[in-house]
């Protein structure tokens, strides 16, 4: 059961898969070369190996829990976390002018793999502060930056996300949490949220959240909502933990997995808050930190499949049943595929990550207009392929895969919320095919491009392999101009399947990159994903066109199952 | 979180789909109509509905354990169990010689799908009996016979199966577990037996052990095995419990799911035991008690699918978000497809046990070798349908679906161990391309017609449907042949996608029946399945065929993530 971080896997993706090396190349992330993305990723690695893994079942059989209104939290979480601040790696990313390292989201959304792979419950803390350091940099005012991004950045205080309430889940623009103007420059917020990750922490010296809420003239809808720093301890002069907030923990949820992770009910009681961004505006921000947050789910189902696969791969080389079970074809197909899938995934989401880092250092267009396409992408494959692929995990494990002190299942369990949080992966669907699509096309058609350019260059060495892909470009080329015909509500009938068949050729053309540059190793694991894996998006985009009209004509008593009508 | 049983859709089956009308024109099932249909379902749907649901969250929430040395079952196991055997559901199927009612295999399974959606935990251990009965039936002694059946058919006692050992799973041969001949007739047992569903209970006076053991002159692997009957009582002269054997529960497994069924490791030390069936020939008794329950279990996987779902399809009723969810066309296109493949995974399963009583009824070997055909198609389609339906309940409820208290993760945990136990799904993958192959592929052949009558059959009226099945079949056709060409390291590489491709197949034929004899319904139910279930048997086939080429060529290596090589 011990996790090593595929740390050189990472590494030949940045090198030879997406375009790290133009990152590298700019001005503002000059010394992110690759000496530097080395020394990191072993860094993190060992980390990840040595310090989180330990504690993956801890989190699982100790859960977090309330005792008299005050968290405690899993055995060993708090000198993991602790390890996690010292090494500075909460602000990886964040900006050093308030104590961040600068460096590349590329890098911090590997090292986030790495750490979700080790220990899921207690990296979901870090991963909610570092979209709330996002959010702060980009919306907030000097004062609340010099106020809070130091203390966020060391990771002397964490910070939450506080989106959903009763009523108000996907429907964001529902809720019912109110905010009043204190007259101070001020707010008081009242109301209760549901489904906050961390949202009391013993691991740290103070809890951030941050809210959404509606001043009593903000319209309906989401555009009337406004975003609150509120902080559990409510900082002194000099910027320390002073008096409680009007804030507590009524409970915390029962889960099927992350049980080291407080998914917390939160009640604010006319709670002291300071707005970040303008007042109506807060959905921006919150989408500063959602967008970060989507991306850095997808690692997470990459990082918990890795986790899965290797205990997996160890179990079948071990496991004899007529020779050991990793000779049976059948387990071999399964443990090939999910190899296959889970380098896919993972240059699917480093690709979206390196898009958000040329962005930001060039401020091109067509790299945001990329980030902004393939981050759902990378945050529904990645968590279907990590729920998938430890599936694959328990089922080669066979009885054993059962048995909770295996571990298995555990990873099964904790993967599952990923597909759920930050946006089903149908709200990332339709993400993709309403809103990504909404420029007509253009940002598909790019990306669509360079994977059919790409196909064309490698056919010289691998026609079959590079013709299969470019085939499949070319009929998902169609497809979206057929889908760019269509209006929504039959697009969402079809996004799943259409978000599917991208990942799939997306996949397949990252396959194909990896063999150029790979050895041995990287062909044979290209030629199952794009035998076995790729051919399936025609099926996909089969049904991602079938429409809306077979969904309709059947009556909702069908659904439940009755025979008349 | 009310469960309704499916009582008209089954009957619907029964009636329209499945030839169970032939099992009611044959003398030994003639007091089994269409009358005895409806009053066995309906009954057996108020005992689901209104006894069994009721328990199924005590069985999460308080698991069997072990006291003293003794079990406890969940809360109010104890009144349900009773409530089975009352009602005389244990010998449904059985000899009316020693008690049963002697009614189809297919009225059984029936009723074993709405127990199993009701409460599998609790269900598994009838389930378990039954197989045992089938054993005893075809091959105990008749003293064996009058002493054990009248207590396990009466529900009076309980039965189990002992196969697995910690070095002997989907290899049984390896087992080590030894027989000894005690001179009397009896024999004993000593040896270490782990997985055994139900290995103690304290619902049932007697707990009787099928323990599968290796008598000294047996011969390795598995045609040196014997079956025992090995009680947890000795019975005495009268035939009551007496004596305490020389066995005990050492531990209970602490499982993912169906934390109401008590998994147990099994000692036993020099046990005494009676002989089923002859020396050295236990597989043959194991069999029969195997195949009855790779059926069952395939309707457990289907009983649990129909309970996500119908909860599914409620908060998706009731939950609103702009709107009913139900109305959003991807929700509806999950709970749609989630609907057709249940129509389909069940039908399946009914049309197995439909030729398992035809066999009995008419002695015909066609029958039996479609029903032996279509086995580990029902087993391991009808788990796998309820894994993807359970896993489509949770993603309906959004964060709420990972929180336990509303019991759609329960059904995923719970469902989750149909692909495993008795044969993993590979296994039954194997089992169909292997051994049910091995007539020359004449049982799929006899299938495959039918299904390609049944489709020209429907051209008439429905011509778009029925030339999808049509096509899909013959296609099946052809790739059954090339699979018939190849080795069996091939075939097993490719098994598990060919009995997916078969389900889909044999899926459209049932949606096809059951249109010819249904309203707008069952149209709008057929659309859906052969519109974006059915098409997926292309790629299914596409995998069955590509060999094991590039499996062999993946180093183990680089299945655990090396990149070189």
């Amino acid at each position: 059961m011990s996790y090593k971080a595929p740390v050189e896997q990472i590494e030949f993706i940045l090198r030879h898969v997406v375009p790290y090396g133009e990152i590298a190349a700019t001005e503002r992330f000059s010394e992110a070369g690759f000496d530097t993305v080395s020394a990191i990723l072993t860094e993190a690695g060992k980390l990840a190996g040595n310090v989180l893994a330990p504690l993956n079942r801890n989190g699982d059989e100790t859960p977090a829990r309330l005792e008299n209104g005050k968290l405690r939290s899993s055995p060993g979480f708090d000198e993991g976390f602790r390890a996690i601040a010292e090494g500075g790696w909460v602000g990886l990313a964040a900006d050093p002018e308030h104590g961040g390292m600068g460096l590349p989201q590329a890098l911090n959304m590997a090292v986030a793999e790495m750490m979700a792979g080790a220990c899921l419950s207690l990296q979901l803390n870090p991963l909610l502060t570092q979209g709330q350091i996002e959010a702060l940099e980009h919306h907030a005012s000097d004062d609340l930056k010099a106020l809070y991004l130091p203390k966020l950045i060391s990771g002397e205080w964490s910070g939450t996300m506080n989106l959903t309430e009763p009523g108000a889940g996907s429907d964001v623009g529902a809720l019912t949490t109110k905010a009043e103007r204190n007259g101070d420059g001020s707010y008081s917020i009242t109301g209760q949220k549901i489904f906050i990750t961390w949202g009391d922490s013993d691991v740290t010296g103070n809890v951030c959240h941050a809210v959404l809420a509606r001043l009593p003239d903000g319209a309906k809808g989401t555009r009337g909502i406004s975003l609150f720093m509120v902080p559990k301890l409510i900082p002194d002069e000099n910027g320390n933990p002073g008096v409680a907030n009007s804030l507590k923990v009524v409970s915390l949820e029962e889960k099927t997995g992350i049980h080291g992770s407080p998914t917390c009910v939160m009640s604010y009681e006319g709670a002291t808050g300071w707005l970040i961004g303008e007042e109506h505006k807060g959905m921006a921000a919150m989408f500063t930190m959602m967008n970060c947050a989507r991306l850095g789910v997808g690692m997470q189902g990459i990082g918990v499949g890795e986790a899965a696969l290797q205990q997996a791969v160890t179990y079948a080389q071990e496991r004899i049943q007529m020779g050991p079970i990793i000779r049976h074809p059948d387990v071999r197909r399964m443990l090939a595929t999910a190899r296959a899938e889970i380098f896919a995934a993972r240059a699917i989401a480093l690709a979206c990550a390196t898009a958000i880092d040329l962005e930001r250092a060039t401020g091109d267009a067509d790299h945001a207009a990329r980030a902004a396409f393939l981050t759902p992408i990378a945050k529904a494959y990645g968590t279907d392929t990590g729920w998938r692929v430890a599936d694959t995990a328990v089922q080669v494990h066979g009885g054993m895969g059962y048995i909770e002190e295996t571990g298995a299942a555990q990873y099964l369990r904790d993967v599952r919320i990923t597909q759920i949080y930050e946006g089903t992966n149908g709200i990332q669907a339709m993400d993709l095919v309403g809103r990504k699509l909404s420029d007509g096309g253009e940002a598909a058609a790019r990306l669509l491009d360079e994977i059919l350019d790409g196909a064309k260059s490698a056919q010289g060495d691998h026609p079959e392999l590079a013709n299969e892909v470019w085939q499949a470009a070319e009929t998902l080329r169609e497809a979206t101009q057929t889908m760019l015909e269509r209006d929504l509500p039959e697009r969402f009938a079809g996004a799943v399947p259409y978000l599917s068949a991208f990942a799939r050729v997306l996949g397949g053309y990252y396959h194909l990159l990896a063999v150029r540059a790979g050895g041995e190793a990287q062909l044979a694991l290209a030629r199952v994903f794009i035998r076995r894996v790729l051919p399936r998006f025609g099926t996909d985009l089969e049904e991602a066109l079938a429409g809306l009209e077979d969904l309709t004509a059947i009556r909702d008593e069908t659904l439940a199952g009755e025979m008349a009508g």
